[in-house]
């Protein structure tokens, strides 16, 4: 983003701490290599909640159609909010930086799922979303190829934007020492 | 998943709502078509809730040290949430379905972000993880090769997995009719 034309009270995002960490990451660039983290407890059913720092934690579900007893969101729906939430700070972030500001900005995510691979029915096939929609509804003081340009920055930028349309190396290990041995 | 030597109390999984899915599916294929959705309203600052079917907003935001306000996780920490969920869901039902009982389950996430694309810095690379780890920690009343099958088939199906590690077509559109045009 650009940081010309900031100003510490347009849409209170504190541009100054940003363009402070930008700053230090070109003096030392390691302090960009960032590692973030999420532990998962399962409860019960299809129940499980994320903890993450020291925030409370946070319920997941399952719909009762699959299985669960409805009482949270289920995963990918987390994960579409996700993104939705990364565009809402890269929209931030770049208007700030650009001078403007934002009255209203609503993001609408929806991603299309086949459940064959996640229900066994088609095994070594793609459980995972086929294709995600954003639909980005911006109120904001600034021209239209403003907007246009800063819409250009955010998902060229966008974190989760990034991480859900490249394939990301996933690795995850089994602890096996914690595993009951039983004999019959 | 295999659905011999079910229970409907083990894990207190509602291993038939998932057989009955998946039996429907076999008859319709259309069902196994869905579609997740997730609204995101920014608030103020890097501040934003998402609104996923009728459950209360949840909120995010970013660190200080980014700019935000520190009141909730941030994006790609809930990314990681919805990838530990999403391996507890599959454990979960898995296990269910081959009549194995989960004592304790625990999913630890992380993943590596360069943050250099976020803040502009690398005009065009790659903003997102460039790689996420998960330790699956499970006590459960099984032999280790019948747990290690079902790691097997746990990340073979996973929904959020699967959706990480594959490049999905991502379309974020700008809803231009809501732009204030502002002449100066």
């Amino acid at each position: 983003m650009t940081t010309t034309e900031t100003s510490p009270d347009i849409n209170t995002v504190n541009i100054e701490a940003v363009a402070g960490l930008a700053a230090k990451i070109q003096e030392s660039p390691e302090v960009a290599s960032t590692t973030w983290k999420a532990a998962v407890t399962w409860e019960q059913g299809f129940r499980s909640t994320a903890s993450i720092r020291d925030f409370a934690p946070i319920g997941s579900d399952e719909p009762a159609g699959l299985g669960g007893t409805d009482t949270a969101p289920n995963p990918v729906e987390q994960l579409l909010a996700a993104l939705g939430n990364c565009l809402a700070v890269g929209y931030a972030a770049n208007a700030t930086a650009a001078g403007v500001t934002i009255n209203d900005l609503r993001i609408e995510v929806e991603g299309d799922l086949d459940l064959h691979t996640f229900l066994g029915l088609n095994p070594g096939g793609n459980a995972g979303f086929q294709g995600i929609r954003a639909k980005v509804i911006i109120d904001a003081d600034a021209p239209a190829e403003t907007i246009e340009e800063l819409h250009r920055l955010v998902t060229g930028t966008s974190p989760v934007g990034h991480t859900l349309a490249r394939a990301v190396p996933i690795q995850v290990d089994l602890a096996e020492r914690t595993i009951s041995e039983v004999t019959a």
